[in-house]
């Protein structure tokens, strides 16, 4: 199917993100398991890591005339999977869209592009609420009819400040967290409490200029392209799995405050990219890497 | 000197555009001018069309401490420019800013990309008014806190429309026209009236997919690219001089409705760019096409 | 499994590209087929065209503990595709490989570069011979230690020419013909005799500039972006399946002769990924467009 | 004028390259000298960097109607230098050619392109010679009638080897050195001998990835791009002033293999155009970074 019907349409889907040693059969057994009970595959995606000897799956598929209901199918799929050693899966449906909360700062370019692009239809989501550390993107985020909640930090609160970040994040059920050029570092017990639902943008292209003002760093040495990296945010910082990288040429010409500027057109490009992958359910982690499924 | 001292601060600074035949000493004429009379040049940027046997010229000088004020100093240009043939050439200053009327009509992405860019400091304009044929609009505009005018415009009402449209314009003394996703043709009078000053935006490669559609065209013959191309408007639909263009990759699993989300990034991308060089004052048109000092 | 081992190891696979109307339970047929006469898939791409409702699939399997031969494979897949309407196949395997003539005429650039890529093992193929229609290149392809022919080409021979490059092709057991900028036409009957096997390299990015002196067109619209199209060639002269396109910046600076020359080092990459993905079999064609799975 | 006869055509034109601490009245006095004597510019690029307050100026002129002779004109030049202080320039002519030597190990991709380049016109230099450590690559050089010299170097011989090869250098009045894939490192004696007239090709996009096998550091991370950098030699292993780079997208899917693959097309890119812009006296040298007037 298209991916246009997937992402824009709240479809009637299921979508089996997997991954298991690899051995013969896999393939046959789920799309089996599908063909079984009246499903049609949409879109199937794979992809071996032979090194690794880990075979990697993407799965959707119409449940329209699916003989298994939305309750049923995890049960069969885990039946299916059983077959197979150490298969991790998760199965999600076109419904209920997962809910995104975007943390920012104060720079206006990469939210504004994200409730731009939710507000078109490009991202699957339901914008649950953004956060902030300053007042400065309050009006912009209430344009959008999207709650903003103001949550003060500072060296002395921080942790303070992060228990009450997180009891928002509970309080409306958010399942992804976006840093739209959110400036502060998180906590490893921030990181865990949504390990792998943390997408953040480094405005540099990693693993080049890893740390504070990168652009700084790429004018200093010179260098004739620079890039922005959407990544996982991990323990480590700057070193989570990326999911999207790009680039724009730049010269001697270009000072740090032009380096900026460009560097702002990729970033939010990288950033909505990674957050719409993310929610179409395209991207599987890997150690530290990623496998994105296009 | 650096474009960002040049774009974001208001610098005291002449710009001169101009072209002539191609002869010895232009540039020493020209260059000494600004020397004698205590200007120092901060960027200089000279082309000739060997074809055509035509010399371009953009040069930029800081005039803090120039003997001639900026009264003074047309007549001064003008002075020099008779020693040659033909010099066409045109003299701005840092300020006042010109100011700019977005025409839009229901699409947003351009219309957000430009306000943000503006508000960014990358526009060195006043946003004078935005002008659209239906009010979807206005909430976004206004929240840019920019004048925003409904103009309805409809085949029967077009001419009054138009009449209405540029009594609006020259109320604001607006001096560059963009169309950010405006879908109606303009007549020859209205191009007439802003001639050399209308940016639009089409959303192909041109001279690829001209007219309608253009990204159902794309699709239907199965190109692996898209692009978009700003351009200024003249009376031949889709044939002015070309400012930006830029693309993007796309594969077969692309409907149209996904080579219209990616479009649009690269619509806004494009058009942006152009706005930001026709307003530095880096392009110059000769015959159909342009020179861009970068 | 990565593409890679596929790619530089002649590798004991199957690979089959199949198309038919979509319906339930064509992955979940042949992925069981495959894992019950013990093949183990190492690589799969589908892709459903939903405006047209046509399924799609690339299916790579290992058949190295596989219980059907070689010459049982094209027996059992035929069983399966019985099943479904309509289904259009085809089965191949890493041995022996095609063999690709190239034609030439006395541009050396796109020749050298798939002479050297073939040498470096990027391309899957027994190169089998170059044929041109001038002696110019015939060093350079012996130096790779090709057989080169000459075939002189001019306007009364033009229908005995061919004749004689046909006779060529037969003798040698030419599987694919690619066209490394030659300049002329190839008569239908030529096309028939190769469709769907016939590549060439179109020196702008198609559908803008058909037809001849495409940089000469592109300079006289003053783009600022030119690019090659690698296509199938059909009857239709410019109009084939695209199968890869890229593109590179230019500026008013860019004269003709630079076009040129930075259109060849499109041209040639553009062409050998173009040679590469046929070889690899990773192309469907699909009326005028091709499905490429990469 | 442009840059295709001034390349392609060996052209009566002197290039002047030149830098100093920027004030008033340099640009004039440089071209009104010029234009006294019967010079007509055919190209002037100048750059200011306003951090280090320092000039720079590429300035080329048709001395074909100059009443200063070739032999004249350094002494002219340095008259006009002098009255600004520290200045720093170089004056060449269009001919003779620069006399080019190219390093190679085993891979032949980087080294055909450049033979191919230069026989197509594209680089304005004489091809003095090929040296290697091995033989591989002798009839490829010798097929484009390039004297090849074999120096064997290993761990014990590296002194007399690079003595060796300073002598054939020398004994060849080589101007420019190319490491093209030339996998050795050179001393500092050997880099000081040829002081900012070495290029060579990393591939990665440096600074990410200095060091020995950067593909493989790439996979390690996970990157979503790769790229290769041409940059000038200096003491510091990969830190010399960057001159191009150039980067292309990757996936999952590509093993090292394809990696190498990959980066051999973007490397061959960089170092030819780097080469060509060296040749063509387009790149100034400031301190670890440079300045390239395209």
């Amino acid at each position: 199917m298209n991916h246009s019907q997937e992402n824009n349409v709240i479809m009637n889907t299921a979508t089996l993100l997997c991954s298991c040693p690899d051995r013969t059969g896999i393939v046959a057994a789920l799309t089996s398991f599908v063909a079984e009970y009246g499903g049609n595959i949409i879109d199937l995606d794979q992809h071996t890591d032979n090194t690794n000897n880990q075979f990697f799956m993407r799965l959707v598929w119409d449940i329209t005339s699916s003989r298994l209901s939305r309750d049923d199918l995890p049960g069969g799929v885990a039946l299916v999977a059983k077959k197979f050693n150490d298969m991790r899966w998760s199965l999600s449906f076109g419904t209920p869209l997962p809910r995104v909360a975007i943390l920012a700062s104060t720079t206006p370019h990469c939210l504004a592009d994200l409730l731009l692009r939710h507000q078109m239809g490009e991202l699957p989501a339901e914008m649950a609420l953004v956060m902030a550390n300053h007042e400065d993107l309050r009006d912009l985020t209430e344009h959008f009819k999207v709650p903003f909640h103001y949550v003060p930090v500072d060296k002395k609160n921080k942790a303070d400040a992060e228990q009450r970040q997180l009891e928002i994040l509970r309080e409306n059920n958010v399942d992804v967290v976006v840093l739209a050029r959110y400036m502060q570092i998180l906590s490893p017990a921030f990181v865990d409490a949504y390990e792998g639902r943390i997408i953040n943008i480094h405005h540099s292209f990693l693993p080049a200029f890893v740390g504070a003002k990168p652009y700084h760093q790429a004018k200093q040495r010179g260098v004739k392209i620079i890039g922005a990296t959407a990544h996982y945010v991990t323990a480590d910082l700057d070193q989570g799995p990326i999911i999207v990288q790009d680039v724009t040429p730049v010269s001697h010409r270009d000072e740090v405050e032009d380096l900026i500027r460009k560097g702002r057109d990729i970033e939010r490009q990288v950033l909505g990219t990674a957050v719409r992958l993310h929610l179409e359910r395209r991207v599987l982690v890997s150690g530290n890497r990623t496998i994105v499924f296009q």
